[in-house]
């Protein structure tokens, strides 16, 4: 049986580039950049005066020690000065306004005396470039401002705005369609009879798909029927990514497997060393679509979709995997597997420290133990305990 | 000066209810709930069978030591007993389907030997309700399922379908306007002279209210002129969040304040034991909704945001604060205000432990620190030094 990081690995050798299109920076928050993004300009693109002030000849100061000065002029953000200044001079700047270029620092008004027309001031020494943001100090023009390649966040559009980019080319989205299979499944518009369960399932994982911004998502419930099953998928084989979730336990449960054998799809494996999640099949199509078949436990399914399903997802998008932060666990954690375990943990943040406290759950069915989680712990396959306060891999829900 | 979290605590007692609306559960994901969700059945619903094999009486095992049994029905998930079962017999029974009433355990089709009609077992003991998932064990009909004030999350999207509710009350949104001054500020789709800045902060703003799915923002570029601002200001008092960036700084400054107060909004406070972020003026209008009015620095904007203007939004959403997670620092720090600072900082995860790698930056009109950082961390006022290692407080920018 595979172990988690083969079976990642294996899936992620099946991932492939979804091509790009092009979207208003309005539409851009939570896409992923598909080019890399260069300034067109310095930034800052002039001396840029940092402070409300007076702008100076340093030398005026530090060599002529001149501390009385005529103010020949008003300097707003987005204004040119008009004159030339000279020594013995000064131009009365505001925060964000170009140093003019006679100019080489700025005293800040705290330390001067201003009389119409007159600046005093008490410093006898100034910096050369004091209080001036200087031209290209944060970023030069043609340098690259965001590599491609990752998904755009608040600070990000800021700077596709500082660049002037408002036509962003992003990855395109996957087409994606989940199907819950299984008899006792009805959909939560429905009313439920004693042996039936609501599909929660598609929900689950529209959600993690929304998370990237995929919305355009088909869903489908199908019974454990062999035809119905065939009929069903075999209209979702041009999907990019097709989840199946029920139906692969191995009572009904060679349907699931049997039917996309029939219709092609080619099954790379079926289990992996992983609690919960399994059974996990995972096939490709004749086109090279990825199917993935979960077990019809919700847990299971939120955790077959972080560990395998969001780095494939996130390997198509050509973006780093989701890195998993370190805490100490708020407990002992025993486990009889040689599985790599999964288990649902709380943040809390005390004293100073922040610490997972793993939340009582009853398997993979538990449909409660996710919602008071924060995201899932990894107890290590090699490890039998993991002692109090010891450091492990955390992954975020989102 | 007011502190951090005296200025907090003023913004947050201003913070109102925003009403409710429902949502279809297929536009609910990232909604915030707005009312606590029950559970209308037991979960699991009936005795569910947790593996594939046969349902017994444990006493048959146990007392009487059968261990050969008829098989007398083959029950799926979504079927329902016909048989009633007697001792020596057993049903053939599917992972999810409901235990029959006359059985109390269920045998892991591994344990037993199978022939037509038959079923033999090696088992000697076998503990009542093995490999069944009781009724209710998980939650019991009548109980509170998913409480109210929560972001509507992948697992909460799950736990609404378990409880049949397609239809979700969830908070309404903020109405919001973003209004960038400054006569050196234009629009990203307008070429650029020299002198002038295109604007990135309203673009960064509208990126963090979208992790909120409040998409729908009015946004105005304005002048620095004082009939400018009261006529292009003065149309958006009826939103209930207002954000204003630049133009409070001293110099220009006082026109801002100046407008406000001439538009009959409420100034609260204007400056902030904060870096960056300063200054951060804050006001009510007459009909009681928040105007933010920041500096024009894009990392002082986002600092803004995080600190400020989000706790304000998810206290109207009655959200839990955004707990910080603390991490050691990857570095020394030391500073020279009494001031709160906030600094870019990268989580970075080896050796099984996870700290914040602080990013270089050259203040608050940085444009590339904080895209490459994962949030901020917090140099708290009374530290002069943060050492090595020290764990700090930190915020994800999401």
């Amino acid at each position: 049986m595979l172990t988690v990081k083969e079976a990642q690995s294996i899936i992620n050798s099946y991932s492939f580039f979804l091509g790009t299109e092009e979207v208003d920076i309005d539409h851009a928050f939570n896409r992923i950049l598909a080019e890399d993004i260069y300034t067109d300009r310095d930034y800052p693109p002039f001396n840029r005066s940092a402070m409300d002030g007076f702008a100076i000849k340093s030398a005026d100061i530090n060599d002529k020690q001149i501390n009385e000065f005529e103010v020949i002029e008003d300097l707003f953000a987005g204004d040119i000065a008009a004159k030339e200044m000279q020594s013995g001079q000064c131009i009365r700047i505001m925060t964000g306004a170009p140093v003019p270029s006679s100019a080489n620092a700025v005293i800040r008004v705290e330390d001067t005396v201003n009389q119409p027309g007159t600046m005093h001031t008490k410093l006898n020494t100034i910096k050369p470039w004091q209080n001036i943001s200087l031209k290209g100090e944060d970023i030069n023009k043609s340098e690259m401002l965001v590599r491609k390649n990752q998904v755009i966040n608040p600070a990000i559009l800021g700077a596709l705005a500082v660049a002037g980019k408002y036509k962003i080319k992003v990855h395109k989205l996957p087409a994606v369609a989940i199907v819950s299979t299984g008899n006792e499944i009805i959909s939560i518009k429905n009313p439920v009879k004693p042996y039936q369960i609501r599909d929660s399932n598609s929900h689950t994982l529209k959600g993690f798909f929304k998370q990237y911004d995929i919305g355009n998502i088909e869903t489908l419930l199908l019974a454990d029927k062999k035809e119905e099953l065939k009929s069903g998928i075999g209209k979702l084989l041009d999907k990019d990514i097709l989840i199946l979730s029920g139906g692969v336990s191995k009572g009904d449960a060679d349907f699931i497997p049997e039917v996309l054998a029939f219709l092609g799809v080619k099954e790379i494996f079926h289990r992996v060393q992983i609690k919960p999640g399994n059974p996990f099949w995972f096939g490709i199509t004749s086109a090279g679509k990825a199917v993935f078949a979960l077990p019809g436990n919700p847990f299971s399914v939120q955790v077959a979709f972080k560990v395998f399903i969001e780095p494939y997802l996130r390997k198509c998008f050509a973006l780093e995997p989701m890195a998993s932060l370190y805490f100490p666990l708020l407990g002992l954690k025993n486990k009889k597997t040689k599985f790599d375990e999964y288990f649902p943990c709380r943040l809390i943040s005390e004293n100073n420290s922040t610490g997972l406290l793993p939340i009582d759950f009853n398997g993979s069915g538990d449909i409660t133990a996710s919602i008071h989680s924060d995201g899932i712990g990894l107890h290590l396959s090699d490890e039998e305990t993991i002692n109090e306060q010891s450091s492990i891999p955390f992954l975020l829900w989102n």
